[in-house]
């Protein structure tokens, strides 16, 4: 992993279709914005979504997000989307994202993510997109 | 068709996801609305959207939609969506949708839908599901 | 609260605008059902989005919300939004959410609202509505 | 318009947000996407939505769209939304917008945009404003 970040950081823009009628941006679309960021940690680790469903047959679901909002974000926002792996144990990976503006974090995501055969069964990662994912400070216990 | 009414009506509530910072339905969401009021009208002729694909193999496209907007929906509204099927041709459905509130139109759309199979190619509509979708009156040149 | 149920129950359907290409449910769309379980709550107590803005002046924001994702929803499921309130504090309200199908949890939701006006200040809740909010049992310490 | 060019250009990846179990783009993100580019068209000419709003309390509202959608996009697709006013006259833009992937219209839109007050009375589009969004070469009987 010595070509990439631990930490990406991926720039969001927000457009109308990420507020709602009380002029900040709608709950659920820091979800959204979250899940851009953890797509690009992948791909930054030539991992694309589809290269994960055809070449390896999986698919990363989530199965469990704690959200935090501090602050909102508004119309026209440059946004900073951070995403960390803390850690990737068989088939379950931990990550801590924020959605950051001007240094500061407007919410914060604590998630843990589930390895899924494409028919929605468990799967343990498979070694090569382990060792891709894996941040090279973490013991894993793989 | 005799159990079914040739225009079809779903309630819709508005709620904050619906909306942007400008107070109002953000314009893509009416979209929203209107496929749900699709869906609506084929599940009361008994073709539900999982059994179109899994039985019958197709599923049906938008291929061209034209909307216009006449007044604003707002927070809290409860809009109704009318849906009506004006021909069925061949693998085509010509449809025509109002999005109500208090018995005036907010948006109006005229759609074409194809039929294509789960494969993505064009498929003619299979004769019982023609049977099931078309208008009384109508020639539909089949 | 005696005309209303303590725990409130909303229909959902499942349509395609919710799914995505895993064949399920987007995971950020169950905060959008949540969300719309949360202003029927709040409407079957007589408190509109729009009347809490205009008439109160405040807004309910989300500040915490921890989602467990337990079985996928599907195209054309009839989800059930099963929301209720546990307490309510102050500028505070925690509640717990479940969207089930056919008896069984599909996802589950730990929330903390906080009562804000509408320049984004916390704001006690008012006493009417903290009349209207609070579980008739709990001890709110209100 | 000496420093922009006539048509801009957006890229949009293609997330899980915004497909559907059909396993593509769902038919409404197309517009979201339209928006975006919109947005930054804007933006390249020094006119933020925001601006726009608390500086000359306007704002521009699609009227009328008519969507062509001729190829589906699909997850991780890395999409081109192409931008271009048509004309400007008294309160309403003509506009093009075509959303590309490989040099091909997967949809192409064409909308029309009327100013409004804040209030959402129709206004004349500012001079200074029309100044920056008329095309150089349109005859726009301002």
């Amino acid at each position: 992993m010595s070509a990439t970040e631990a930490v990406s950081s991926l720039p969001v823009r927000v457009y109308w279709e990420d507020t709602d009628a009380g002029g900040i941006v709608y709950y659920a679309n820091y979800l959204r914005f979250a899940e851009r960021g953890r797509s690009e940690w992948m791909r930054e680790r030539g991992l694309g979504q589809v290269l994960l469903r055809d070449e390896y047959g999986i698919m990363f679901v989530v199965r469990d997000c704690h959200i935090t909002y501090r602050q909102p974000a508004r119309l026209d926002d440059l946004l900073l989307v951070e995403t960390e792996v803390l850690t990737v144990r068989g088939a379950k990976i931990a990550m801590r994202q924020s959605i950051r503006r001007d240094g500061q974090d407007l919410a914060v995501l604590e998630l843990t993510l589930a390895c899924l055969r494409l028919d929605g069964r468990p799967a343990r990662i498979p070694p090569p997109v382990h060792a891709l994912i894996t941040p090279p400070s973490a013991d894993n216990g793989f």
